[in-house]
């Protein structure tokens, strides 16, 4: 199907949301007169159930007497809303490397996979068409940069696991800014293989990148493609970082990443397109970490702010705010004492990560209290510090992302009591997720669309050929 | 503040997804040329997470090969929505009755008061302003009608559980169609001052029907109000009416008392509002009870098309469908039998509440079995039958609207390994909620509002004198 056919049957149909009051139209909001987007920025906060975003909010407001960057472009109606239905090929309840590569390749694959079909079908990465195109484009993450939601945007893979693969797909595609964790990917020491990946990028002409200042430091308009790997793995998490002159020093924030980035990219005549995502924020939902999760999430909202800033500026920038699937749906929940617990959150100086990773089995159950007062400022009593040690003799604790088999879950059920947050899983869920989008090409987006919807949707917004695959096989 | 200036300064400020595109109209959806709305429809299922909407949309999806009316008007593209903070003046986490004297009196009230702020201050209920302006007034729902959702569109009371003088309230008011259940409130042999408060409404002009059949035999236009009460707490859950004959005999669905009170009250020249609640959908939550929740959304969800039917051919008619607040969080949640443990709901002969309330102490594990067997076609093990059988013993389950004590959280938790649903309380959250509006008024809709902006929408959609309270208040 030609795209001049494509809105008026895909289910992206433009349909209307347009009045005969006063309307401050999208245009006037960005600025834009452009109907096609130069550029365009994907933020994704990965596994982002409802009740993320609305306590993000909630405790900015109560905290600093502001909205988040992301309900502000709301309360302003300066967006386009939509729900999103974000299943992949194999399961209602879709995982990061499906979810990314049905934006990434406009198709529905089995979970685990990247851009390849159940029979092999490999699909083209929307960077990939972007590249071809003259654009710049990249990628940045709070998780290793070969994790599956940047890689499904950029690389064909059976199996998102193999990050070590996906490292030196990435050195073969010389794209202009992949930045963000998983050093053990690109260094020899680390690979199994004890290949020197990052000596190949150097070789290869890449910009290499390892700490903050030199990320800072790197010449815009330069020509040269950046790898920036900052951590072994996945970012710390932004509360911690906070507390931590050595990380702030060394690892940069999402938000500064994602100016960096647009920084090195802007230069091209032709534009770039851009992925952030704040993949930490998942990470936290799989932990139960409400520390974790809220904290990330508002830095996921300062990089919102920074493209939102970008794009009002620019006028040509497409802007798509979204998830990829809601995790463990998160609650503020009733209770006498609910405002008062959740503003505790305010104060609190460590995640629940933090806490656990500091206990050995050897701690009594006084010194389990200390910690936990020390990082989020209320005593737990004796018998809940002494049911928590319990799993540090059997390390058994549940969640992805534990190699430690840490007791993530039972601190979340003893936190209940002091923060009021619940869990309804440690595990992603099948809920439809929020989608904002401002910029030229959001006019385009319907008020429910498939996750697939917005592969052709940044094709068509920027003015390409779009040639759509068999609906039936999506 | 008067209506002139109120949309230009509130929260509510008309702002714009217009776009220089193809646009198909609100007028022309709705075929309305009307700039006030004669006629309101106020939807509310009650305590519905955004999991219950997207779960209720999958079950019919993949058993009836249909989307809910509810997402069908987003795929479609034929509302305004908006994300809505629930919160009331105690608490980030509201109760009904506060949420409901939100949209009706316009002021944040503590959770359990009706149009009562902490200062004794009573706040006119909109359906009283409304009925004063000429138009008729009415409620339907399926938990009692003195229950606190109509309750906060019609009355003044410290307390929403004096549901017993709120009986007496709604004689004195002669709304034009009060419907749901509740008996308990309205017969001397239930009351506790033995007030035959059913009699005193015959007394008073009221065409007083229980069951079905004397709903659908009121005679449209005529000026009687009519009060219906067809049991004597809140109506059957959906499923298990649907398996019982002679509960389909006499109660009337919510889709049948919407078409039922829009046919009584659509005579009036002036207009009506009406006000429907899922108010089950609530309860179902609260007992973590997923058939009963899905199946109630889904009888929700056909009330809305009741009126979304009717608005499209009336074209002078403001449909808006929301709910009060989220409850307990549900999701459909990972795992490699999400699929098949989901599809298995679409079988569901019967909810918990049915398979608890008809197991006793002396029931054996097999008894157990085979009851939950018998209701939705899955064994649980004998451990689990044991571990819900001891509970018998105990009487100690939780959840509000469990006078029995059923153990309603231990079967769910037994149940995740079967349906996949997984919650994360059994109680209200805080999360922001879904609102959708079509029809004249809907114009005005922001795209992020607090639930009190509702009522002043609701009266300047119907071009009625608007008096907007200071917003310090609020």
């Amino acid at each position: 199907m030609k795209r001049r056919d494509f809105f008026r049957n895909a289910s992206l149909a433009v349909v209307g949301s347009s009045i005969a009051a006063p309307v401050r139209s999208l245009a006037a909001v960005t600025g834009s007169s452009a109907t096609q987007a130069k550029n365009i920025i994907f933020l994704v906060s990965d596994g982002m159930s409802t009740g993320t975003l609305n306590m993000a909010n909630m405790l900015l407001k109560r905290k600093e007497g502001r909205s988040s960057e992301w309900v502000r472009l709301y309360e302003e109606g300066l967006v386009k809303r939509a729900l999103m239905d974000t299943a992949s090929a194999s399961s209602l309840v879709t995982d990061s490397a499906a979810a990314s590569s049905s934006w990434g390749g406009g198709m529905r694959v089995n979970n685990g996979s990247l851009n390849v079909g159940p029979n092999g079908e490999a699909y083209k990465p929307i960077l990939q068409k972007f590249k071809s195109a003259g654009k710049s484009v990249g990628c940045v993450t709070t998780v290793p940069i070969t994790h599956a939601t940047p890689a499904g945007f950029c690389v064909n893979s059976k199996s998102r696991g193999d990050q070590a693969d996906i490292a030196l797909q990435y050195l073969d595609l010389q794209f202009d800014v992949m930045m963000g964790g998983g050093a053990e990917f690109f260094s020899k020491e680390k690979r199994k293989d004890k290949a020197d990946v990052f000596g190949r990028f150097r070789q290869k002409g890449f910009a290499v990148v390892q700490d903050r200042d030199a990320m800072l430091a790197l010449q815009p308009g330069a020509k040269k493609p950046v790898l920036g790997v900052f951590h072994e793995d996945g970012l710390p998490y932004t509360l911690d970082a906070q507390q931590d002159a050595a990380i702030t020093k060394t690892v940069p924030t999402l938000a500064e990443m994602t100016q960096a980035a647009i920084r090195h990219m802007n230069t091209n005549s032709k534009g770039f397109v851009l992925q952030v995502e704040g993949g930490k924020v998942d990470w936290a939902a799989h932990a139960n970490d409400g520390a974790a999760l809220l904290y990330d999430q508002i830095a996921f909202d300062d990089a919102i702010k920074v493209a939102v800033d970008f794009a009002e500026k620019d006028k040509n920038t497409l802007v798509i705010i979204t998830t990829d699937h809601g995790n463990a749906n998160p609650g503020l929940f009733s209770g006498s004492k609910a405002n008062a617990n959740f503003d505790r959150i305010q104060t609190y100086k460590h995640t629940n990560d933090w806490i656990l990773r500091g206990i050995t089995r050897d701690f009594s159950a006084a010194q389990v209290i200390e910690r936990i007062e020390a990082a989020q400022g209320y005593a737990i009593t004796q018998d809940e510090a002494a049911q928590l040690l319990q799993h540090y003799a059997k390390t058994d604790g549940d969640g992805l992302y534990n190699p430690y088999k840490l007791p993530f879950k039972e601190l979340a059920l003893i936190q209940r009591r002091y923060n009021s947050i619940g869990w309804g899983s440690m595990d992603h869920s099948a809920d439809y997720v929020e989608l904002a989008m401002l910029g030229p090409g959001s006019e385009k987006l319907g008020q429910f669309v498939k996750n697939t919807d917005l592969h052709y949707l940044m094709l068509e917004a920027a003015g390409m050929e779009v040639e759509r695959r068999k609906l039936s096989a999506r």
